[in-house]
């Protein structure tokens, strides 16, 4: 089994954290992203949509997608659970995750890739309104998130969860989109520094 | 248990194939996108975030996004596996259900956002560039999923499955983006011929 990995961008990052709560080594192979790497025909070879993450597995099979690699080791080893336990539990980490993503990690994203130099090579071409535009969408949802963390201390409930990692990793990745959140979102700042002080932000 | 849905719109119909997959019969209230009823203080009491679908449980609780409403509904009624069944499964199901909604959902949604008048009020601004550049992507989409198509029956697989509703519905919904998939694609379109004749293609 081999984790083909990339340093600075947020979805291997999401990988990288779900592996360190697990407590799971993998093999870690680095593509280089700045010189294009995931474009070249041996990583293209290895997933034909050239992104990172993506998992070769012992019988050749490759698994791409930060969430189904999460999701398969998951399955390996339930302990401790990172997407829910009973049906409810379940359903409402995958709706916090993925208004963690469509919401929240999308526009940042799309913030980034769309107005940082180092993806102008990446991202053409590069939409500047798009930008724009999607910098206010992730602070709306800082803000929704804010008030709702209020009320509890993680995303999905009373305990860590995959929705955490996502929507941690792209409030991490903000300032390259130049986000900021404003002061006044303590109930995210709480939240977030808790998150800062695991062991597996490091990851 | 009251599931609030709307007739036009991808999302929504993605919930009633699934539960149509299932043979699950759930109450239904339609909200009317036209007249931005999703934005009326009513709706936006049920959801905060102003989207259809939205599943209002009993308990009072409501869970929003489409994915995690299927995945409940999996989880209460696992048969027929619409998620897959081994880890394995599990995380190739994952896989191509998010590439069928990261790589081809999204960027038909986004040309349809971005460029159709009747969403002029709700997407604001629409910007023309996005909407030719997602064009592209979603036609390169079609062709991946050809040539996949090639080796076996559905998406993930020898089963049909949450992904295949997700890649039915966005090809389906394409034409209101003015997307056409080349006649080339023999696959694709042999497959989309055997989905859209289930019954549940008519939900």
């Amino acid at each position: 089994m081999k984790l083909y990995d990339s340093a600075f961008a947020p979805n291997p990052r999401r990988v990288r954290m779900f592996l360190a709560e697990k407590g799971i080594a993998v093999p870690m192979q680095a593509v280089d992203l700045a010189s294009l790497q995931q474009k070249a025909p041996e990583f293209s070879a290895v997933n034909p949509l050239q992104r990172i993450p993506a998992l070769a597995l012992d019988s050749g099979e490759v698994l791409t997608e930060s969430v189904a690699i999460c999701r398969y080791f998951e399955e390996l080893q339930p302990a401790p659970p990172l997407f829910g336990e009973s049906a409810l539990e379940k359903a409402r980490v995958e709706m916090w995750q993925r208004r963690a993503e469509l919401e929240f990690f999308l526009p940042i994203a799309q913030a980034f890739r769309h107005s940082h130099p180092a993806m102008r090579e990446m991202e053409k071409p590069q939409i500047a309104e798009l930008a724009q535009t999607s910098r206010p969408r992730a602070v709306a949802f800082a803000r929704f998130l804010d008030a709702e963390l209020s009320q509890r201390p993680y995303l999905a409930g009373e305990t860590f969860t995959i929705a955490d990692i996502t929507a941690f990793v792209a409030a991490e990745f903000a300032r390259f989109a130049r986000i900021t959140f404003p002061d006044e979102l303590v109930h995210l700042a709480r939240w977030r520094a808790g998150i800062a002080a695991r062991p597996s932000a490091a990851a």
